[in-house]
């Protein structure tokens, strides 16, 4: 199924886009698409029965826009150099173990949200990502198997990144990722049954209709499930809790000076094989 | 005043701590101590007004757990080095700017709540900290006394710290920072009103009765006001979210070998002046 929240800020509905392009209203079936129901096998398959049935109101899409497809994230963990291709055009080593950082829940805005250069920014950069949806509580996953159990489903997240924060200005990645409006996540969270391997998904960014990055998961140098089986090692993962799994090659720090940093103006799109497409325009802080 | 939240986990109910030292229920005058509440004046007035005429009906402490004195935290930001004696005693020098790491809200536990040694851990250290309590929203603040307008009071913090996952497993800092129950909050949330000079409070921590930190936020290499004017640069902060501003001089990790990591058994209690005291027993994850 690909859920989706429907609406103005704040007061989003859920939504399922169904197997004709058509946008359906879920709020007669569940209140929202949350972490909650992420872990409510009843709730979800209502949902499903429902669809099938043919029984959910249509909506119209014009207009209307698109949230992103998760309620109260928890917490959003992302791991850094996970490409091969990313790390070398950067200048690192491949990473020895996962490495991880984070951005706070309030830095989601749904997938076609303006998203805000900082004030002072000279280095705004971009970065396509396959965010994982958890949807069971994880702590100590003994296998890999294991922690695919426990991903609800996947969506686009936009790592947004500001590189003079990030690495020259003291302390660790956070200061350069958590700035207000950095990731802009959905359309949809496509859920799990329907992304039969993760590790098999092309990833696309495009500036001002540019592309700069053309990837695959495939290139991960930690899989998916062995990322979710890797962070639960070190924290315990909560339902609606997300993982960005990290960028393919591609982004204006791996580019030869003057590296292309964002301005206000720019336009990002985004878009992951089966996941669907974002649209960001930039503005000024 | 002193705000906190009493009764088991997930179901606290919002109390306050008079003058003389009896818990009054504050469940009939507000739904819970929250961001919400923080930003709200009125509500703040009408706790204030109910306190003084007397009208809070007293609560029974005996056995009642106490809770995190914030519910619903968004975000948790720390800052790393902040004082000139635990910068020397890792050897670090004193940073030019403030460093920034994570933890996520789901760390957060109750003052007296149990803590939990993670798998596989060896270097469990303990960190005294005083924590911020945002009151308003904070974007791109102009000064320090600003600053301090934004804060809603004070709290003791537990930065609880696993320096192998922290400083050898690559990556960020966040990796030792954000294990299941790392973050002790409380026992009260003291209004700012009531705590004229946030440089001038006094931290001490002991583990099993031998005092371990005995600092205070005078030795502070960014001050209070300093550090949430400086934050404000790089993120939003929102009524409720945390900042833990850094712990003074005598962690393990800043011991000569062998140093006293923590173990399950171990008991640790902490204290700020004026803003209460913590008792956590360590247990196995």
């Amino acid at each position: 199924m690909k859920l989706l929240r429907v609406g103005t800020a704040g007061a989003e509905r859920p939504a399922l886009l169904d197997a004709e392009g058509v946008l359906r209203d879920l709020s007669g079936v569940v209140p929202d698409i949350d972490g909650a129901l992420l872990a409510d096998d009843v709730a979800l398959g209502r949902i499903r029965t429902a669809a099938e049935a043919g029984e959910l109101p249509a909506l119209d899409a014009d207009g209307l826009r698109v949230g992103p497809p998760v309620a109260r994230i928890g917490k959003v963990v992302c791991i850094g150099l996970n490409y091969h291709d990313h790390a070398r055009e950067t200048g690192a080593e491949p990473p020895a173990e996962p490495v991880i950082f984070f951005k706070a829940a309030d830095t989601v805005v749904g997938p076609h949200d303006t998203v805000l250069v900082p004030r002072g920014s000279v280095k705004t950069d971009w970065e396509v990502e396959l965010a994982v949806v958890i949807g069971r509580t994880a702590r100590y996953l003994g296998s890999r198997e294991e922690a695919l159990a426990h991903v609800a489903g996947y969506a686009v997240a936009h790592d947004v990144s500001e590189r003079e924060f990030q690495i020259e200005r003291g302390g660790t990645w956070d200061k350069g990722k958590n700035c207000e409006t950095f990731n802009p996540l959905g359309p949809w969270l496509v859920t799990a049954d329907e992304v039969p391997d993760p590790q098999a998904l092309g990833l696309k960014l495009w500036v001002n209709g540019e592309l700069r990055q053309d990837g695959s998961t495939g290139d991960q140098i930690f899989s998916v499930a062995e990322v979710v089986r890797y962070v639960s090692q070190f924290m315990t993962l909560y339902p609606g809790d997300v993982i960005n799994t990290g960028t393919p090659a591609g982004v204006a720090l791996g580019m030869p000076e003057p590296k292309p940093f964002l301005r206000a103006g720019d336009v990002v799109e985004l878009e992951i094989g089966g996941l669907g497409r974002q649209r960001q325009v930039f503005a000024p802080a």
